[in-house]
């Protein structure tokens, strides 16, 4: 079965977090490094983020099912309008011939009914669950591209460690050229610990005002979006009442 | 699945139809005897009730279906109402968190209408279908007892033909003590005659009195259960809105 395209998807307001997200995320390695996390909002965050990513694809994965199944329904209920439209061919009696007939188009009414809110669950649930899905992905790209700086920055720190080590050493066994050439390294490998520092603190600064956007716009997407599946499936409901509404005194003309 | 049992098949008027009709049937041999119908009315009933036959045992299906698949509709709501409440489980946002626990809620509910709304299709119209498929069976066996009847009566009249001619054989040819045994059994033949016809009349006068009570009836009952499946579709929409209508504000007041 073929779903429809969703067309709001540009339309969220995370779409524009993914983007930044993918742009620091392209060249992470999937690789999960492990390192002690000092920053304990880093560590809360990284839980969460873990179990909205599974909390959200078992929703996803039961929306589409809902909406296959609906999809199933619309289908059905064709077959039933069909079945319907053959009694009534096949009955004498005229009233009730012509009651079954009317109850033939209302149920091919119900079935594209049923075949819009498949479609309005699929473009509005099935899309935001899909997208943030995909958000969260970048998300976790994100944490795994800080701890590669942050390992980045602890080689840095290493070899500075053994730089230091190594012109003391020289110093000590009286080598004063070799000293003087271990203390320019001494210095480079200063400078990139001190880079790698910033670059571990721009990242992580980076993702926590990201993350802050994220969740505000998170809330305000699925606010807007339950609000959007409620007034669907209320117009629905309200639509399906009518057109029963509208039969039932040809059910009761029956005589 | 297990379906329902029905509780309203005693309630048809139909019911009564089809004990008469059991009777009658009971000895009938189901193979199919051929005869020549001298009465349109048979002939023209017997097509009625072959297409009727045809047609309700389509439409039997379409709903017993559409029934089923109600069944797993009610199911993978309540799949989305649990993924639902686990999101909120683990969602931090408070107001975001409560809706959606509320919307976990409302789908429980939405489960338990649409399992309502299965059972009601199925106590009505799958079991007024399934009644009027096995009662149109007990007319189709009436049918072929009528056959019967006429073949029985034709077989008698072949037996005094047969008779009458041994008879005004016997005579020619100076025999009259075998002409009088001959006598007493065309005598015999001429009653087996008469009461076959009586018999054939009988039953095509019954058949076509209890086929009009059947159609008076079956007319009754297909446009109670319409207007029954009516109401019950059109409460359950009702209820589902109120569902919806009551659970709008808590999406609103996501902040």
């Amino acid at each position: 079965m073929e779903l429809p395209k969703a067309t709001n998807t540009s339309a969220l307001s995370g779409a524009g977090v993914m983007r930044l997200f993918n742009k620091v995320g392209e060249t992470v390695n999937k690789i999960t490094y492990k390192m002690d996390e000092s920053d304990p909002w880093f560590e809360e965050k990284t839980q969460q983020i873990e179990n909205l990513d599974t909390q959200l694809r078992k929703l996803h994965s039961s929306v589409e099912t809902l909406v296959m199944h609906r999809k199933d329904l619309a289908i059905l209920t064709a077959a039933f309008a069909k079945s319907a439209a053959m009694l009534s061919n096949c009955e004498e009696h005229t009233s009730l011939s012509r009651a079954l007939s009317q109850l033939a188009e209302v149920e091919e009414k119900v079935e594209a009914l049923h075949n819009e809110q498949a479609n309005a669950d699929f473009s509005v649930l099935c899309e935001l669950l899909k997208d943030y899905i995909a958000l969260i992905g970048s998300i976790k790209d994100v944490f795994h591209e800080r701890v590669k700086v942050f390992q980045n920055w602890q080689h840095s720190q290493q070899m500075l460690n053994k730089k230091r080590e190594q012109k003391a050493k020289l110093e000590l066994s009286g080598k004063p050229d070799k000293g003087n050439q271990a203390s320019v390294e001494v210095v480079e490998w200063e400078a990139k610990v001190e880079r790698g520092q910033e670059e571990f603190d721009n990242i992580s600064k980076m993702i926590k005002k990201e993350l802050e956007r994220f969740e505000v716009n998170r809330v305000k997407d699925f606010k807007a979006v339950i609000i959007q599946y409620l007034e669907n499936l209320m117009t629905h409901q309200q639509q399906l009442i009518k057109y029963w509404e509208a039969f039932l005194p040809e059910a009761k003309a029956i005589a």
